[in-house]
């Protein structure tokens, strides 16, 4: 089902090492990716008050509906450095639109990294002709390798939909890590489509994914200057054409849908320290953004995430958060399970011999915690990480 | 100014080592307080969805006004053990009420420690007579330390306050540790004060004294389902009496602020694995909530406290946190201080020698980061504590 290599049809990557955190080094830090003329595109950016001088870029120019490349970056977030950090960035895609003669309203830039170090745009300039040089069709695992940051490994996935009995493929690549959620917090992601798409059915078609994908997974609660999902879909003159509304638009939305969960799935296994995923589900409860609300309150719990990193079933803490949600619901209607054992039920533990089963769950490197409130049909789900020594020893140290 | 020992008059003390938590062991566990006779009372109890017994009965027994005791055990909470809690709780309760010949709806309970584990009442009701004999009034220290589960230190605090040149004492002890915050959480206080108040200004000046102290920490973003304070007034007949909205109120009432604020910084510097205590404050905002909001984002990101606990100034993290408060500011406008500090304004790093000495400051065992907005006359000020490897330890292994 996958191809081993990653290819799409209309797609070319490339990626180099440009020395971008610490001059010399020598791991793939620049990535560019290029369809074959000029493709529609739609895309997302953080919400945070406080956004990196690419967002600014990237929000511009997702205006025009119109992409050339996608000029990619890790190492250095170009985040709060005011107008210099912007007129840099700006100095970057001009250059790039000089050597790959492109339309720098065209370009869609990317960032991720370090915050507030001044973005080292001559070594980054250098690179880029060997960068456009080394486009081609089998380089897209670079790219998702030079997205990574505290990443340890790369997040790509492809799938193909049948559509008018052709294969449409959809190639997606994400960076994750730290930072994550509650809103798709510090990743990138780019999603590419080898089938013609209008830009407002692939904006509608991105915001679905993201709110079932991304937006559903939290690391540490932390949302960064940075995030940003950017969907394309073909340029190449042959490729298929998908109606808006049509059948066939329902079957690539829900590929891009498997696309998106399967990066957010991948993004919270490799969460900063992570070394367990935890499915938080909670059904039963009278409206959707409060099932939502109380799963986020139990999956951004300190005290639950560090009891699932020591593998104890530790139900009063899971209870406790979702009492802090501010959402209503009676706690002596409601069950909680771990995995398909019962440790709560009419406001107590449900039985003798929970403990040791639930435990048993818990070791396991993914399981499901589910809280049933007892009243009302709507559900939520969500992922989440463990809370590990290894998370904060990577966070104390990792900028000095 | 503050007595070694801890007396204040009219109240007497008790504690001793039920084996609560574990049959045999020796450390003090549960404690008793009793004024001369039945107290003026006022409380507080969590805001939690999900309470334990002890805060149902609590709730009761505040509605009387009158105090006759407070019984107080850590090593179980007696929280989400259904109706089998409550009458557990309420069978000790009517056997201290027996043993003390006092009225069981003015005995208030407080209980800190595991969740889900049913509470031993029977070894509890054996030891009541030993506590009822035990009373004294130099054992405030060993209440102190009763109350204590992961606390490293017992917290107890004394003030004086001058009033119609009398002295009169204000004796407050606490216990804090984990899921402090957002608010008062699980935290049990009580406030003794040798003058005589009415109810409603107990109330008052509780909920002042809350608002600007165990309100204003955070250790890990948790509530506890089991977060209660009260404060007792004198009654012992020649206690000077304090007239509601007098000059001596006001005094009155300082010291009593000073005394929560005072706990509350020890339960900040007492936190789980904390090695640090920052104070964050938010200076000139439209509105003070929104600098709360704003303080509490920052003080509860788990990537800041973790830069807190290296000494990192990584001031992009506190600025993203800042940043998604969901608080209107303009990020161009904002300073932001490490200490005395610049290291973030006009949008961008403050200068080229900032992070040497900020640095310096994040090594000091207690510092204050300041984010000033620039327009708006409204402040907020929050205690917070560094995220360590200790605090993951601690509570992944607490319960097992």
């Amino acid at each position: 089902m996958m191809d081993q290599d990653f290819q799409i049809k209309g797609f070319r990557f490339s990626a180099t090492a440009a020395g971008i955190k610490k001059e010399g080094a020598t791991r793939l830090d620049m990535a560019l990716i290029v369809p074959e003329t000029p493709a529609n595109v739609a895309g997302m950016t953080t919400t945070n008050l406080v956004y990196a001088a690419p967002i600014q870029i990237m929000r511009e120019n997702l205006a025009t509906g119109k992409c050339s490349g996608i000029l990619i970056n890790s190492g250095n977030a170009n985040a709060c450095l005011g107008n210099d950090g912007l007129l840099r960035h700006r100095e970057l895609i001009d250059a790039l639109a000089n050597e790959a003669d492109m339309d720098r309203e065209k370009i869609i830039p990317m960032s991720t990294g370090v915050i507030g170090n001044p973005l080292p745009v001559e070594r980054m300039i250098q690179r880029l002709p060997e960068l456009v040089k080394g486009l081609g069709h089998d380089k897209a695992m670079d790219v998702a390798r030079a997205m990574m940051t505290t990443d340890t490994r790369p997040k790509i996935v492809s799938r193909k939909a049948n559509i008018h009995d052709e294969q449409v493929s959809v190639l997606g690549m994400a960076k994750g890590s730290g930072m994550i959620a509650p809103n798709m917090a510090t990743m990138l992601a780019l999603l590419l489509v080898d089938a013609k798409l209008d830009n407002s059915t692939l904006a509608q078609f991105l915001q679905e994914a993201v709110s079932t994908s991304f937006n559903r997974i939290t690391i540490d609660g932390d949302m960064s200057t940075n995030d940003a999902i950017a969907i394309l879909s073909a340029s190449r003159s042959d490729a298929v054409t998908i109606e808006p509304k049509s059948k066939e638009a329902g079957e690539l939305k829900t590929a891009l849908i498997d696309v998106c969960q399967e990066l957010a799935h991948m993004m919270v296994e490799d969460g900063e320290g992570a070394t367990k995923v935890a499915r938080i589900v909670v059904n039963n409860c009278h409206a959707q953004a409060d099932a939502i609300r109380i799963a986020r309150m139990i999956a951004e719990s300190p005290l639950v995430k560090t009891a699932f990193n020591g593998s104890d079933p530790n139900w009063g803490r899971i209870m406790a958060a979702a009492g802090r949600a501010g959402v209503a619901f009676d706690p002596d209607k409601a069950d909680l399970y771990i995995g398909e054992v019962l440790v709560y039920t009419n406001g107590g533990p449900a039985s003798d011999d929970w403990e040791e089963k639930a435990s048993r769950v818990m070791r396991e490197h993914e399981f499901t915690i589910t809280l049933d409130l007892g009243s009302g049909g709507e559900h939520a789900s969500l992922l989440t990480s463990d809370f590990s020594k290894e998370y904060v020893m990577i966070n104390a140290d990792y900028r000095t």
